[in-house]
């Protein structure tokens, strides 16, 4: 005889706190984030994915029960363990998002331990006292698996994790196919620098630095792709910027026009992700007190010369950056100033980098050939993305490796690619970590990302 | 002045073959798949994401123009070349789903160049033809980057998608989580063997087999968590059945009553996944004339020492494999078998494998300390799940990882998650290429990653 498994299955009743109404009687299954005991009773704080829920114990109407249902004292209670409550909901009397989620709370007259600490003495990741901003990082990255269950970290991640389906979702209305990409790879996209090597078998192989060639290659295929996968990076430094690995949301398009079809896409595709999340996170992002970017209808553009030249003649930076075949960091700070107050814009898009600062695939710009048709965008002085418009013919494919010493043999299934015909396309990827940083003013792009990877940290 | 890309931008007008209705005027952009000339005119077979469309030429109507703008005769078209076509849409003659999609064709009056390959002597994936199968599939994935514009394949993928996009979404509506967890690991979460060992700066790494204790840690951040990521296993053979690099769609929650929450999560979540696979790719589904499988309301489910005892009382196998610790091939073969006469179902759960069997952190059978709490899914004859119930006491991962030899200390971050409190808990792993192969009855995994990766493959 089979067994059924729905016949003898109890499903844990999954209760959503964004559903509470005053008057509803609630179990809640949660961790004990804080308990405060009083003379009359006190405070159960429960940690639910979504934030926190404010319970109130009274001496006389709670009772606690144990792991194994004998009922026991309210001070057996400590934090982390695993509790379910029952009581009645109420409209909460501190409505401070960092104490209670929504405007609820819970009149507890139950409370049922489930599972507990090893220890009374967990780690209070409330209370974190260090005397420099540094020392408290690494603190906070050698002990994450449990500092993220702050809740101003949950709330960072479930922000990343919204912006990702806000990504996808927006896309896939838009008919692209998503795919997966291996990212064991036998050629690095960018050339040789900054990848890391790895023995596969009796094979030198890479971890990829980018998904490039198979998006591209998605695109003979499906005309609209994206993915969204983790991508490496070999940089020896260690910056508040950077991670080695990261999570890289990749798009590319066919048949496009030129450079503008992307930068339209991107520019549509940034303000349903910000729709997104304000409809998923409204909680987060008052906790974490977040000020969503402004996308005006148009993000305004400039051509790299003209914006150094603006930037110049406009006294708005120190140096002279004339002539420079990329952005200096202060000038990226400065455009993003200039163009916040003239325009009411978080971002802004730098367009037309010379060929020798990008990368071999860029469209050369027909009007000009030393330039590209590539853009960076720029957020809150910070830049977000890469993308351009990219070659779609064999021929200018040899010509420019050859002109930068690569070997075409070397990419022999790329080049065949382009062999058996492409569409104009183009595309561009975004940091999922680094938008999350900058969406959320949050300086250090590692606190975005669940366990950073950097050139000193790989575990926890 | 900023430039505002909307003021020079003509974006693309993307169009959905799904939305034709015959008397529309339509302007279609995409890949010559096939052109067929006649006397009278012929056809022109555009591929786009969605399938094929079917363009019918006229001679004295068809005007055909190239990428300068001059008009050239109907028989410069050729395979591969990016076009745009434009047209009336009628009901097609042909409703071949390998020859058209949907139910309609174009009556083409205009045909523009938009690119071309590089050679008219484009690989055509419509006739490989080879003696035997091996040969065949060497051919195919040899020269993926191409052999991906086949219908055929192309619907794998994009089955594959659907199905990622199904789990994500049946899993957000559940209150989970989705977690981006590092690749690159310190430690291997199954031990030793079978890892890819990188070096990482002056440090030695591993590339992650499983997300296995980031999604424990995760649950107890956000009680509920999913990953859709690559997962890698250095496993030397070269068989039908695996990739040495994979989609892995895990799944953790918490505060659950015992494994048969898990097991009923997966049900109603392998159902969803179904009901939106053939709402988003009917066409894919009849092209690739697949059989979606039978979910009945309740899956049976068998512990292992009960099912070794029925197969073997019932002579539905060969050889007796009472009180073998896992289950044969042949058995997995006439369980799903027996179930699909009986029960109507394709999918069967067996439970309770021996923990000698099992991964260190599943959770003991209580009342049989020899087994625990786990199961396989089994689809069609394969196992396409591994789950269970995890441990979630500190005190019982020491226990066990020194009984098998296994220092604690190696595993200090996650020994300190279960120390700072875990609610009961539990999860399951599918691997996406192996879920699609089963559902869409393919005989070779590899068919269902976009860039297989075996002992033998790292290129394209």
């Amino acid at each position: 005889m089979a067994n059924f498994i729905n016949s003898h299955c109890t499903t844990t009743d999954y209760s959503d706190l964004r559903s509470l109404q005053p008057g509803d009687r609630v179990r809640a299954y949660g961790m004990v984030h804080n308990v405060r005991l009083t003379k009359w009773g006190g405070f159960l704080i429960l940690r639910k994915a979504e934030g926190l829920l404010q319970g109130v114990l009274q001496n006389e109407q709670t009772v606690v029960v144990d792991e194994k249902g004998a009922t026991v004292q309210v001070n057996n209670i400590s934090r982390e363990m695993a509790v379910a409550i029952e009581g009645v909901v109420n409209e909460a009397k501190i409505k401070d998002p960092a104490v209670a989620y929504s405007q609820m709370e819970v009149a507890v007259d139950k409370i049922e331990i489930i599972s507990r600490p090893a220890t009374t003495e967990v780690l209070d990741t409330n209370s974190l006292k260090f005397g420099d901003e540094d020392a408290m990082l690494r603190f906070k990255f050698d002990n994450r698996h449990v500092t993220l269950r702050n809740p101003r970290d949950m709330a960072i991640l479930r922000v990343q994790s919204a912006i990702s389906q806000g990504f996808a979702q927006y896309l896939l209305s838009q008919g692209f196919t998503q795919i997966y990409s291996p990212k064991i790879v036998s050629e690095g996209a960018e050339g040789g620098a900054n990848v890391f090597k790895m023995d596969y078998f009796d094979k030198q192989v890479y971890l990829a630095q980018s998904p490039q060639f198979y998006k591209q290659i998605g695109v003979g295929v499906y005309e609209r792709v994206f993915e969204i996968a983790p991508a490496y990076r070999a940089e020896k430094h260690a910056t508040s910027r950077h991670l080695n690995e990261f999570i890289s949301m990749d798009v590319e398009m066919g048949f496009i026009k030129g450079q503008e079809d992307v930068m339209e896409l991107e520019m549509n595709l940034l303000r349903n992700i910000m729709k997104y999340v304000s409809e998923h996170c409204a909680h987060e992002l008052q906790l974490l007190n977040a000020d969503m970017p402004a996308i005006p209808d148009q993000i305004p553009a400039y051509r790299l010369s003209e914006c150094h030249e603006l930037l110049w003649n406009e006294h708005l930076t120190e140096e002279d950056h004339r002539g420079e075949d990329d952005m200096a960091p202060e000038e990226e700070r400065a455009i993003c100033k200039y163009v916040k107050e003239k325009y009411g814009s978080d971002f802004v898009f730098i367009t037309h980098f010379p060929s020798q600062h990008r990368a071999f695939y860029a469209m050369d710009d027909p009007e000009d050939g030393k330039l590209t048709l590539s853009f960076d965008l720029l957020m809150r002085g910070l830049e977000i993305t890469s993308g351009g418009q990219r070659m779609h013919e064999e021929a200018d494919y040899r010509r420019k490796m050859v002109e930068r010493g690569m070997d075409p043999e070397k990419f022999h299934f790329y080049m065949d690619t382009f062999h058996n015909g492409m569409p104009p396309h183009g595309g561009f990827a975004i940091g999922l970590e680094r938008l999350t940083a900058c969406i959320l003013n949050i300086a250090n792009v590692k606190e975005c990302s669940m366990f950073p990877r950097d050139i000193n940290r790989v575990a926890p």
